[in-house]
């Protein structure tokens, strides 16, 4: 199946894929019908060879002088990149970055559902944030029963990071995507990804610095 | 200036610091006096020597047998990773995630302080996110003189992206930080960061996928 590979693809191949998909769909948005890799290599500034070998784990072959479909290959990748099947996840910490991702509508059109938040705020738990209930962290067993997740999003404070992480691992989340700037350790085969928002800041800061 | 590093410091190290801000934050809430790197070491799992050498950018030394201590760690970090000082920044589409950004009271307290927003939707335009204005792209000029800014946050829709980012850099935006999935080109001298929630995401629903 495309849209499960069972694989585990390189990172940067994974880092590469979105581009061309988001470059692909401005193609087929624009109703262009057929795609070579020099044309996306010159769009993206990626060896033309790079993208082929990338196309390859998706069984998808370029047709010669013509190139790839790009209405095929906008379908394929966003199938095999995981962004048409739905993934429910929980966030853990309904701060402003919390709530602001509860929000982002956008993250549902990539396969991303969320389904439930957790808080330890009294002022927090009950409410619903963009139709997303804000549950206390002590009930996380019964949440997980009656709407099962695999992916928990963590934005609490850095200090409750490591902890959460345990207790939501402990549960039965397979994947923590941190947002936090605390590196979390999990045990091995639990997927983790990090969002290193501050550290985008910290260099977007001292290259203007050292610019001035 | 320990705030304005004029020296332009490596990636990696960039993306360490933060990490150690976290930690040596956490240790300063539990009143912690002094830290050694091979503490962080354990903690972050990083490299002692690698840590001492990241932290010698800061012209921080630390005490043989005692390590750093906590709070001038803290405090030094913070300022110089730009965390301190406030960076002016427009939002570019006020969609879903462009209102996130700006209802995310947290990125303020890193030193980016969010002053307008842009789009061209006549659904957003003069409405407040969070006390920011939305303006129409159009008027961009007009605000600049008003309320200039140095950074551009790029969240419009992925076939907008690179002509978003020409009218900003040509109004005089210094940096663009960008979180559409297009790889937008800008000329040398622009400052640019790519924070790549599909790709995280991608590499979240393969290794799950790998793992079932």
């Amino acid at each position: 199946m495309l849209n499960n590979p069972d694989i585990i693809l390189p990172e940067p191949t994974l880092r590469r894929l979105p581009w061309y998909l988001a470059y692909v769909e401005i193609l087929k948005a624009r109703n262009v019908e057929y795609v070579s890799s020099t044309q996306i290599s010159r769009a993206l500034n990626v060896d033309a060879s790079q993208i082929a070998k990338d196309l390859s784990f998706l069984s998808l072959k370029g047709k010669t002088r013509i190139g790839y479909e790009v209405e095929a290959l906008a379908g394929t990748l966003a199938d095999f990149l995981g962004f048409t099947t739905s993934h429910k996840a929980y966030v853990f910490g309904a701060g402003s970055l919390g709530a602001a991702l509860m929000q982002d509508s956008g993250l549902s059109n990539y396969g991303l559902e969320i389904v439930a938040g957790f808080d330890v705020d009294p002022d927090k738990v009950g409410k619903t944030v963009a139709g997303v209930r804000i549950h206390h962290i002590d009930s996380i067993s019964d949440v997980m029963r009656k709407a099962p997740a695999s992916i928990g999003i963590l934005t609490v404070p850095v200090e409750c990071a490591q902890e959460t992480a345990d207790i939501a691992i402990g549960e039965g989340i397979k994947a923590i995507w941190n947002f936090t700037p605390y590196r979390v350790k999990v045990a091995e085969g639990i997927v983790m990804a990090n969002t290193s928002i501050y550290a985008h800041l910290a260099l977007i800061f001292n290259r203007l610095n050292a610019d001035a």
